[in-house]
């Protein structure tokens, strides 16, 4: 009880699966507790009174927010296994500068291709492919981001491969036709069990979309 | 020479600030070099591709970017004195957490008040005294947010200190006497000869800021 870890989560959500896929890893046990964003728990109010935002890992009773931050909490409790960020401080740096990048750039992004049309669909396309450019560079020929080990960049951006079928499909084009290598990536890291069982499936993913878009129509009439 | 520690910075960043500080704490000699931002030097560009943005610290010729990225492996590279990060991974994601809550608000808020005038400042005013009032109650009773020394969280807030004059005289408000207790530290923290050397004047940033404002008008006409 004293060790107990809870994660408050909500299953679409690429931050709340980044905690899952690093709790995976590390072989930790742990109650997920699913948040109603509309009408969130007073837990969740309690555990993250200044973002109130999911993921918050409550470790021992006390929480700990933000996605890339719980990452890293994770990676320096439980030590003894499948280390997420390398030894060295550059390359912890480097590390920690592209999961930096996704965490800015990829989620506002992805959001303005699902999410609106026209020119500012077409600017964000092109934003992504800029974005997807870049990370496919910095993969260059390595297995992961983190080397032959899954790490910190791997954790950070592999749950967005959730959403990519949702990006093709509202806007219209191919991800895996522009970035093999990245899809490549994005294959080997799903082979992963931790990832498989903590990333859902691209169609399930769009199946929520469909559903929160009927939502927000209905709200607004 | 191998070893030698170069920063590109501008001085008015609060961003160039914060690696100064944690360069003076940890006593490394650097070379400074001031980038005209309207003008990126080859090198600037060269060694942050990605962001094209000060600072950057380049180390042994390899870079690395983002403010609190760069404390962190300055921290972390320079371990013989001087943590600023705690040791208890509890404690260091919760330094983590308010600097990268600093990192979220302050600066855009601020750029608000000072860039902005009518309802758009006063619902920013409105968000950076929320702001001031969360950081104030994570101070607490504590002579810096670190506790006994001067840490992370520190390092990341105090050069805003050095606009409170521009964002007062812009605002129209007195952070001195809405926050005495943020207020009070940042004059604790301006005695450390680290960061009274790497802070500039209050005044000297308002001077900069009527240029700033001068030019852009210019560039409008």
């Amino acid at each position: 009880m004293a060790d107990e870890v809870i994660l408050l989560d909500f299953w679409p959500s690429p931050f709340g699966m980044r905690v899952k896929i690093a709790l995976a890893e590390k072989g930790i046990e742990y109650e997920g507790r699913e948040e109603d964003l509309s009408n969130k728990s007073p837990l969740l109010l309690k555990m993250n009174p200044v973002h109130k935002q999911i993921p918050v890992l409550i470790h021992k009773g006390k929480p700990i927010s933000e996605s890339l931050i719980i990452v890293q909490y994770i990676d320096e409790v439980w030590n003894h296994k499948s280390p997420l960020l390398p030894s060295d401080p550059y390359e912890r740096a480097n590390a920690r500068f592209w999961a930096d990048y996704i965490d800015k750039k990829i989620y506002s992004t992805g959001r303005l291709v699902w999410g609106t049309t026209g020119e500012v669909q077409d600017r964000a396309k092109n934003e992504l492919r800029e974005c997807f450019k870049l990370l496919e560079g910095e993969l260059g020929d390595k297995t992961y981001f983190g080397g032959k080990n899954l790490g910190l960049v791997d954790v950070a951006l592999i749950p967005f491969y959730s959403w990519f079928y949702t990006l093709e499909t509202t806007g219209n084009f191919s991800i895996t036709e522009e970035f093999p290598r990245l899809v490549d990536w994005a294959k080997r890291c799903m082979q992963r069990e931790s990832v498989a069982k903590s990333v859902p499936s691209q169609y399930k993913i769009y199946d929520f979309l469909l559903e929160l878009k009927k939502k927000l129509e209905l709200q607004q009439q």
